[in-house]
Parts: C-alpha cells; structure tokens; sequence
C-alpha cells in the first residue's frame, strides 16, 4: 500500500514478533534504533488472554492508550529495598495511564478470552529494562537487558552481510 | 468508571474541546500542564470530514498513529526561506507517520463523509506552535502561539478563584 521507503507507514505490514515473550505481539511503529526517533518511542502491543509482561522498571516515561480488552496493572513500591505486593489497578478499552519513572510494573491480561492491545509511549529511547524475577527480589538484584530485546534484533548484523 | 484522582483514566470522559480551530476535537490524554508530563505528551484528535489543520511548525518529534479514517499528510520545505508547494502524502487507517523537526505541516481529512481520528505523539511539552497563513509565509514570519490553545486552557486561572 506504502512504498517501504514512504513517510507513511501501514502498520499491519511492520515487523512483529513475539521476541521470545509468550503471549505477546509487539511493533515498534516509531522506534529509536529502528526509525532513528532520538526523543520519543512509540509501541503497538497484543497481550493474549491470561498472560503477563515481566515484572520490570525504566528511567523513562511510559503512557499507555488501551486500544482493546481489559487489563490489570501492577505497581510496585520504590520506597522499600524491593518492590513488595503491588497495588492492582484494573483499566478497559479507551482508557489511559502512565507509569512513573522507575516505578517496578506489569501488565496482565486478566480477560480469559480476548486480546488486550495498547500503545505505549516511552521517552529517553531506546529503553532500558530492569527485570525483576518477583515482586520480592530487591532493586538492586534486577537484572539489566540493554538493548532491550527488538533494540538488540535491530542491532544484529544482517546475515547477507556475515 | 474510573475516579478522578485514579491511576487510569476513561478517555472518553477526559476534557474534549475544538479549542477554537473548527471542525477539531482535541483531548490531551497525557500532557505537560495538564497532568504532570515532563518529556512527552498525548493527544486524541479527530478532525471532520473536509477539515484542515492550520499550518504549524514546532521543534519537536512528532509521531501519528491514525485510528480512522483517512486524509493527506501536506509536507513544506525548510530548505526555502518559506514553506514552499507541499508534498501530498495519503494516508488511512492503522498507518503511522511522523514529522520531521521543523517541517512545516498540515493534516486535511480528504475524506467527504468519515471522520479522520488519530493520536499524536509529541517530545518537550509544552509544544511551542509556529502558524503560517499560507505556504508562501517567510518561516521567519509564522507567528509563535505559546503557550498553544489547549495549554492555555490549562493555565488559565479557575474562575471561583477570582
């Protein structure tokens, strides 16, 4: 519909993977590493039925527009030496949040038949993630995956090129 | 659904106005004054059947996710001392485009019937808006209008306090 090199972009036709998360689809539909956006990032994600992003944080803002379902999300504590039990905060279709900055998180599709899709804005592209393996492991344990895990696919060398 | 000082928000209960710019609905779903964002903003636009955009300039990133409808993307130069002829770029539902730093730009839904709905993302809030009263205006000319139309409306003194 769009030549590749076009301004406009069908987002239907971008990449999509899962990037080994089970239950999720993610597009980068305005990325830093991908599009050369220096200030803003901007994500197009499908969560199936039942599933869960990892417990995570990041030094960025983050907003969120629910495009479709409903959800559950969980926000940690930054006060304590670790995130600790999360307050569970349910959102529906059309409805918007923010995360704030490095505040630990994740996002459940608590919907046991339909996807739940949302955009995600971020700033301070690109991201980097802090994982948490529960809400108990201290924020100083988390572990840092940089590139995050579409940053470091668009990092790798293209195989014609080997 | 939601309460007022809640995490989530219901964004079709979130302030909506035309701002003074017929044929426009603007909601800032995440923004600098209105809720806190310091390095990126939101906004729910829909624009009328037939309707343009003025034609602006700002210095930031700016990235549209286009939700409904259609229209045509118009693109002036900053190689000229004015915008020039624009570019005409199509573009519909599910497609994303971005505009580059200080390009001079226009939305216009082309379509005679549907509305064009779409969010823009935005980077270094509160957005700093250069308007042209045609393409053939001097760039040193557009006039700056800041704070813009919706931020003004946030800064605004509320009336009971007068």
């Amino acid at each position: 519909m769009y030549a590749d090199n076009s301004v406009v972009k069908d987002i239907n036709q971008m990449h999509q993977s899962n990037y080994g998360l089970e239950g999720l689809s993610h597009i980068t539909v305005a990325g830093a590493l991908a599009h050369g956006m220096k200030e803003v990032e901007v994500w197009l994600e499908t969560v199936s039925a039942g599933q869960r992003t990892p417990i995570h944080r990041h030094s960025c803002e983050e907003v969120f527009v629910v495009l479709k379902g409903r959800g559950t999300l969980f926000l940690g504590s930054t006060s304590l030496k670790y995130p600790g039990t999360p307050q569970e905060i349910p959102f529906s279709q059309n409805s918007t949040f923010t995360v704030p900055i490095n505040d630990p998180h994740q996002v459940w599709n608590s919907d046991e038949h339909e996807d739940l899709q949302f955009l995600v804005i971020i700033s301070r592209p690109p991201v980097k993630v802090f994982l948490y393996d529960d809400w108990s492991m201290p924020h100083t344990a988390a572990k840092l995956k940089f590139p995050f895990l579409w940053d470091e696919d668009c990092l790798a060398a293209p195989k014609d090129e080997l």
